[in-house]
């Protein structure tokens, strides 16, 4: 259960780490948007392992084929099928998890909750099981740009203390794109760069934040009380891996100022309604205002390090673990199009929803 | 749309500030679970309005009337209907909203959603909408602690720049319930009241943070990929009228340390498995790992303050509009029954999906 | 569980027999429909018991009150919720029913599903729970009808063996009413009263078969595979109380027939494409096709009757048990209007579904 | 929309009749269940075209993989994810179908739907939809008689007016098998095959009767009101192609009896809650009683017929289509294991519901 994103967007992911592919089904996407492989795979690669000297170096081409849905390059309104085959086995580098429990990863959970649990590669619970989401968030951006004029960008903000300054107004993607840690402050960059690669070389690994944005969204969609357009995007970004916060517009800032110094003034700005500052973050009483939509995700450093650790095996003993082979220094640069990825598969159902409920 | 909350225990909330009521309608209740109105009425005291200096002074008795799914007080396993009647009706007292959109609140959002609007007290956007929650929260503590002996508690621990240590694993109901702001450290408390009546004196608000924790969560429950127990806790965090951020266990902190900081290390203590620390805030790759869960909410201030500000009008008019009548100064004290609820509605609904895939 | 009905239109009822009442929410409701009590008030008198000699004398007036969801006579597009007292308390009546499990009704089921049992008047078995249904179809009904201009009508075609021949396509609502038993073929009318009334005599009951009818519903609704229009039509069909078949078009008489005979030859008829008869009764493939919706439902006797039969008792003891009280000979009067209400509830939501996916 | 079915055990299929293949995603399958493709496909192979010389010639081998989900031999819990690939592809027998609607399948509501159309084969309307389902069913199935012992059959009891008897609680799997068109009445059977062969040489197709049974069902399955269990199996055989009625228990032939002639008496036998008869099928107030569960499903002719027929095109110009190529001239003896898989599908999902909200 809970593999499945969305109400009218429906998404369902599947897939191990090391089983025959990871996939997605999109249920409820609109027919006749144009729609082939070349749409989805520049998402995927950029999600992709071994992109770059700071991210895993699993070896994958992450080539995805579109099985089902489409017909003469149109999408049909019925099930989208899309996957991608699994090709760096090498569960033998995992064979000790076969018996313990890394800590601060999900074997010990998927262990306990199931009774029986894919070892090899993390199962499941590996960023592996993202492509799915990916794949299905690039149809979702798609739609979203074609028919309202939406664009979802994200990019890293801070590896853990090298904060940059971005304008969710204003940064383009190809700044994001310029540098491989996806930082649209080229300076910052490059220290983010170098922390990286130094905690990679002691075997270590490193967090931090990514901003995610989404510009003219047009007011209206979200839908109180419980699935505000906030609630169902903290949602999605604390269902990434490794993500442990979320906070939109002020965020955690907000609870050091007034009301008074917090609230958005009004004013009409050429016959829209706008807001002169926007601490709320492009969303109002759960229901975006027609402002810029911003964000900040948590990402904590990756769990597998170098480096021996106390742990318990599956018999309950006390024992000891020490990663091996493919590591992972930083899952930030590849957490950006995961980040855009969620935001678009959000803000598309939300579309469709207000589409339903309100449009006469 | 969006009104329900929950997979199987299903959740409606209903009603609006100036209507006949507020109410709930819960689904899939387990049966022959002992229960009546004096199970519910004191949450929704410490959600009532006009309970302390520091809070709304709308007067409201706020009293539940269960109204189906109970016989000779029992659960039937059938719907459980419950309400609350309105009766501080005062809708003259935001004629001026019927035109003007207040800054920073959901009007104008509403109206540009909905094309209509009940504009009195807010409608559906006030936080009287939370009276079913509370309620309904009720229902889920009593299950959770009657069946699997979780523990759920919520508390404020800081007001603007105001910050109280407290421990997730000790504090205490009766430490929260010592002092009208339900922050356990009573120094603190003090300090924390002294700013909200000095900023109620000035027709300003304050926001700040609420602790939510739960104790004695059996291991296994969260269903990954999407519906991972830190991610559903994240969206009925932000539901919650006012929030702007989420944090689980090390949340935003995380970004600072390393992998091999953050780990936390796992032991046989007394034949289970535990960590030795508890960064991770008891859920590891979306499940619980038997820790105790604990996160943080971050609540802006009150949007209504006593000063005229810059706003529009229904008519797209430039004009000003200035908060009038009952003044809210902190809506923290209230919060905490709130997320406490919505904390128990995540838990039990994934208790029972856990009982439903993974029991044998 | 298993109370909420739709996708888009969530319509959730709730109460007990023998409760403070039964009602209804509805969420997702479009924004600026006019609607008070009165658009509802008339479809509960057609299902109110004691509205003629051939129904249950249970005595309600069954008197809707609208708690939510409008302002000045329009929907807001937040949940609607509406209510209805019970009145007509007997419990005493029922007291042997305490103890013992009437044959064919549904309290054994409940007993050993729920482990308790609101016995007196059958609890939420009891068709008193359609009141919520009969509100909240009401509310879609006036939807279809002012936005599409789709007609929803229902009429009895037969009771035991005396059937009526009733042409879908024209029966009118105003013949339907006008008589006691609504079988708008006045003479067979009579016949059916009297046979009703003549097992009202004998203490027993009988059933018969509801045709339900939509006119005029655009091409397009239905959603396959699993969703098709006819198989939601079936489910909300089988959903009602004592419903024990469900047939669209030609039904069981279709596998007479050979697939030429079968087919239904289209045509362009004044520019709209046309069948020439219609024997797929309105859906090809889980799509309307414009044409004529009719389906037929069976209803059995009821299960109460006025004679000593063969039970079993809580303790499981053999035993006899008697109706007792109040005797309805017939559901078919009264079912008429629940049918109406479950295919309005059934069009509306696919209705809104379409729009959601197919509306550019 | 609308390709998921259930809401413990969901399952989503995919797939167009000449794309790249069919397949489905279980999600929330329990763990530890021992399961290969040797396990699915018998089913798949009874479903399988081309099968006998009363079915449709086309050659698939319909070879199941499974894709995930499963480690060494059993379920993880994680989303089950089964293809089977298309290899019969001949779109040019289909060109016609590019521009003319046949009359009685989804062609033209297919179009209006969507305003584009898989025509080569039907695309998704195609039975070949059904392979996703078959796959699922058999999952369910086992889990269904492992763990609870549930024994899910169905069988052909009439093919135009040919009519078998067949007594729901005896007929064995090994005497559906025995003939090709599935019927456990060997000798009716021969006369089946005999009408069948028949209208295949007169280019035209026959219709007929399913009859599902599930034995030895716990009591206490189903989630009244709107979720019973036979408004379940409703919808499940109507979301079957070419499906036109369902019956339950006595079904239509209960509205001649009277209510006391139609009551199933209740005794103690053995220590067991039984009735003496079962006109309820197995089902009462939309809960299962414990006795044999069955049904009846009405399929009308296979609508492709090798016949000149009046139609309209995609201009809708008048014109006429003749059926060409593969002519599948009843589709009752594929149906048999299309309605186990949706009986299984639908009884599984009620019994996690069950397990869900009613074990302690």
């Amino acid at each position: 259960m809970g593999n499945t994103f969305g109400h009218l967007f429906r998404v369902t992911t599947w897939g191990e780490s090391h089983g025959g592919g990871v996939g997605v089904v999109i249920d409820g996407c609109p027919p006749r948007l144009a729609l082939t492989e070349a749409d989805i795979q520049p998402d995927l690669d950029r999600r992709r392992p071994g992109q770059s000297s700071i991210t895993t170096p699993r070896r994958e081409s992450d080539a995805v084929s579109i099985l089902s849905g489409t017909f003469e390059g149109r999408t049909l309104g019925t099930p989208i099928s899309m996957m991608v085959r699994n090709e760096d086995f090498r569960p033998e580098a995992y064979s000790e998890m076969a018996t313990k429990f890394r800590p601060s990863h999900a074997d010990y959970t998927y262990h306990v909750k199931y009774g029986i649990r894919a070892w090899p590669g993390g199962g499941r619970s590996s960023a592996r099981e993202t492509v799915g989401r990916v794949a299905a968030g690039a149809v979702a951006r798609k739609l979203l740009k074609e028919r309202w004029g939406v664009t979802i960008l994200a990019c890293v903000t801070q590896v853990q203390d090298i904060a940059a300054e971005v304008d969710p107004e204003t940064f383009r993607a190809a700044d994001v794109e310029s540098n491989i840690v996806r930082c649209p402050d080229t300076e910052m960059a490059r220290e983010m760069v170098a922390r990286i690669e130094q905690r990679r070389t002691e075997g270590d690994s490193v967090g931090g934040i990514v901003l995610g944005v989404a510009r003219n969204v047009p007011p209206g969609w979200g839908d109180p009380v419980f699935d505000r357009l906030d609630a169902d995007l903290a949602k999605a970004m604390l269902s990434l891996p490794a993500s442990k916060g979320f906070e939109i517009g002020s965020g955690f800032g907000s609870v050091l100022v007034t009301g008074l110094e917090h609230n958005d003034p009004m004013r009409n700005v050429a016959g829209r309604v706008r807001t002169t500052t926007n601490l709320s973050g492009g969303v109002q009483g759960g229901i975006s205002n027609g402002e810029t939509i911003y964000f900040r995700v948590a990402f904590k450093p990756v769990a597998t390090v170098m480096h021996e650790q106390e742990t318990v095996d599956i018999h309950l003993e006390n024992t000891t673990v020490k990663g091996r082979g493919r590591h992972d220094p930083c899952v930030l640069p590849r957490a950006v199009p995961m980040v855009e990825a969620m935001t678009a598969l959000t803000l598309v159902d939300h579309a469709l929803r207000h589409e339903a409920q309100c449009r006469e």
